[in-house]
């Protein structure tokens, strides 16, 4: 099994479900947790991201774009959007640690957890409620209480588990002091829904105070995140792998369960490629209306506009399948990046948990970007604007990936795979990767502030180039470093152009990394 | 490892991540395909499943259902959603053939296989045109063109894989007549596409046989399925483990992963899950004006109906709650007895992979049943209709589910989990949660032909109704089995009261059951 430093609910399931044990377990109506977590996974992933719906819809339909400025407006929105992503995730790490704790699950906690998504689905609807009446103290009030019920049934889970330890890991099961960590743990998963019940409470008569707080539902546990690996990195990295497993279940401020950040990553990604291809096809089926001309043709404009051609009619949305190819590469690359960044990873370590969200947040606003470059046909007014935003998020999106890399990196050996502690190829193939689409986006943000008029086909060239980089810079790479193979670590490092601030961090790395053992 | 049926790419990839070899492997670029298959798994299964957005949103716009009746619309609509439908799991099924046989990816496989992701995305878009142009050969053309890309990707995987021998899954890569099994897996790739070929070329003078032609290579493969499963029945489904293992990653008519038609299968349930609360604001946001009396409000209209008072406008739209909240515990319960259900089963073979996707076709059915529903403040006219095509939906989807476990125990032990081998509370479990939906959507269908005025309330109450039954349920299964502990088998499965067609079912599954190594 891998490394040990996750429970692992993947093998703990699957690998014990032929085991005589398990067999008993699931005879007595105890079932290893592992699907019920994935499925959860891709239930809170997507919950997370068609958050983004509200924004690119609201941003198409009403006249108002052509008065005020695109920048502000998307601004503003954007900022909400993260905000909710934000307390989805934080909903979803409180989910992760409660299901680390709670090993197997029976029927009554498979029937909870359907309880606690069912509330949790209902964030995204009082969510957009907040955006439609900023100042009507019932959006607020509804949000809360969303999150005050996903709280509660977090809470009886535990509590549910903590009244029948046979459902317990089998750490927390065994300790002597079994109430201490129920108590940790219900004190983290009601964190968040106390402050957001003085929230509620202040919505009714001074609402801005109930924003205040349930920006500190959100960042609270990021804080406390940062502040612990503070911590970690003053006692140091690296204590022997036994005695870090011993905190791993139990300290709760230890990391994610690697294969649970992997799962809600992807069904991010899955969702957002998805959303792309439903934008092309949701605004003719539920805004047919007032885009008709550019977007896939009703069969009355069909008739009337292109003579019932339909070949004419699709030619005329033309830009909106180029905008969706890039964006889809964009997406499924970026995917790619994350993918092979989590090869080489072995834990997921809180700033790491952070920085994937931040990431994650910025790769769920894609969909925007492709809504936005898709829509020059009908404004070309604001294309810059656009391309801009385009960019900005690209380059965010990335940029964070490129983070948990050096963080991994910082944090030393027990973070990576064996294969690549000591650096050479693998690292450079990384640092290639990730630092691809940083210095693209960037560089296509510079282009669009010397040719502004050009930005649209430097933004497109842009998206549809970088595919192709990709398999360039392998080969780039991978010819370098057959050169450089007897000579590892730093030059092998420094080889990509383009990782300009990176080899200063890899110089730290490299030191506690190279004794590290295999 | 459980069983040994699967090649497991869960295990097999994560198990061996740790190993010396797999650290190598990562090494040199190559990779294990556990998490890649994961997430297409997540984008093909939401992709599939969008698919009933257009159905649900061209239901609501026009004015078309006023003179027309609602069902003879369905009818007709609901066929090719679930067409299309089966296509997606027909392409997910050769993809996963094709992940049986290539057992580890490199990048380049990674990228092809985001080109063949793209290109499978593109199926709903085509499905669309071809839904608003039944006529017009371009949609056809398009959707034949779509699945031949496909096909084609997949083709250029196969060759690659079998270019560099070590991806391959290693009976493969070891085995004497590799270019056998080469002929064997581009034959069932591009089997599809070929058709598809024929369909184009039809679709330019003779649309009818494209359809007809498309209609093939969707149940093609499951013809052929069934009369794998017929020629087993006739050998008999025992043969001894080490031989079966033999077969499996070879003959490309055995079983499907079973983590992969979880995986598939959860990511269903979770979209189907989202698109209904999606389907909630979804209507706000982007149908806002014809529908805007109860949908979530427009702030204009508060202003203009309800006086300003945000409660009085979530008041009016009630009904909808009420139909999410009812549609919500369906789905989830649904999810709920599919994942119960396989946690008895060791191996998905064709005829219960069929059975699955039938099942999960009209799980994403169900957003129509929610939508329906929760049309009746604007539509009462068709609320009978409705509420009818409804509980049609629920009564399939759990019927098929039901169907899945008798076809388990039918083929005998070798699809079980041990535990469950001999029959007894388990079964009487699994009996009790299958039987409940075909019974309950059953009765409510009965009853709104008797009460035909009741019937909203009727189906309400259903929905309300059957979580507490299923709690219930477990306690009443429970406190009879406790009194029939010692004599397990026929009585203890003949116990839930609404399974009629069973214990003949499970006379012919125990007496070879029983023998049954555990």
């Amino acid at each position: 099994m891998s490394g040990p430093q996750t429970p692992e609910p993947a093998l703990g399931g699957r690998g014990a479900s032929s085991t005589g044990s398990q067999d008993e377990d699931t005879a007595d109506g105890i079932q290893s947790s592992h699907r019920m977590l994935s499925f959860s996974d891709a239930l809170l992933s997507i919950i997370a991201t068609v958050m983004i719906l509200p924004v690119t819809h609201t941003e198409i339909s009403p006249e108002q774009e052509f008065d005020k400025s695109v920048q502000k407006l998307l601004a503003t929105r954007i900022a909400v959007y993260l905000m909710t992503f934000l307390i989805v995730t934080v909903a979803w790490a409180a989910h992760t640690r409660l299901f680390q704790v709670v090993g197997k699950i029976d029927d009554t906690l498979a029937l909870l957890n359907l309880a606690c998504m069912m509330s949790i689905t209902f964030l995204p609807f009082t969510f957009s409620l907040m955006v439609a009446f900023p100042e009507v103290p019932l959006g607020i009030l509804l949000f809360c209480v969303c999150v005050m019920a996903v709280g509660a049934v977090q809470a009886l889970i535990v509590v549910y588990a903590f009244h029948c330890p046979h459902l317990l890991s089998p750490q927390i099961e065994r300790s002597a002091h079994r109430a201490l960590y129920r108590q940790h743990i219900l004190g983290i998963v009601l964190r968040g829904p106390a402050l957001c019940l003085a929230a509620a409470g202040f919505s009714l008569f001074f609402y801005p105070v109930s924003y205040l707080l349930m920006a500190t539902v959100i960042f609270l546990p990021y804080v406390s995140k940062v502040a612990g690996w503070c911590r970690a990195r003053l006692v140091g990295p690296r204590e022997p792998p036994a005695h870090s497993l011993e905190i791993f279940t139990f300290d709760l401020h230890e990391p994610l369960s690697k294969e649970r950040v992997e799962a809600f990553s992807d069904g991010v990604y899955a969702i957002v490629a998805t959303l792309l291809i439903l934008d092309i096809w949701n605004l003719r089926t539920s805004e047919a209306k007032p885009f008709s001309e550019d977007n896939v043709p009703d069969s009355k404009d069909v008739k009337a506009k292109f003579h019932g051609s339909l070949v004419a009619a699709l030619g005329a949305s033309g830009p909106h399948f180029l905008a969706y190819f890039g964006s889809f590469a964009t997406v499924g690359l970026l995917w790619f990046a994350h993918h092979s960044l989590f090869l080489h990873i072995r834990k997921a370590t809180q700033p790491m948990g952070l920085l994937n969200t931040l990431s994650l947040a910025f790769v769920g606003g894609l969909p925007l970007a492709y809504q936005q470059t898709s829509a020059f046909a009908r404004r070309p007014h604001d294309e810059l604007e656009s391309v801009r935003v385009s960019c900005a998020i690209i380059f965010f999106a990335s940029i964070f990936q490129f983070a948990i890399w050096t963080t991994a990196l910082l944090q030393g050996g027990e973070t990576l795979q064996p294969p690549v502690r000591f650096g050479g190829r693998e690292h450079a193939f990384m640092f290639a990767k990730l630092a691809l689409y940083p210095c693209t986006s960037l560089l296509a943000f510079a282009c669009t502030c010397v040719l502004s008029s050009f930005s649209t086909a430097i933004f497109h060239a842009m998206q549809i180039a970088v595919p192709f980089t990709f398999l360039l810079l392998r080969l780039l790479v991978r010819l370098a470093l057959a050169g450089l193979r007897g000579l590892r670590g730093l030059r092998g490092l420094a080889r990509p152009t383009h990782t300009r601030p990176v080899p200063g961090a890899t110089d730290d790395a490299q030191s506690p990394l190279l004794p590290a053992p295999c």
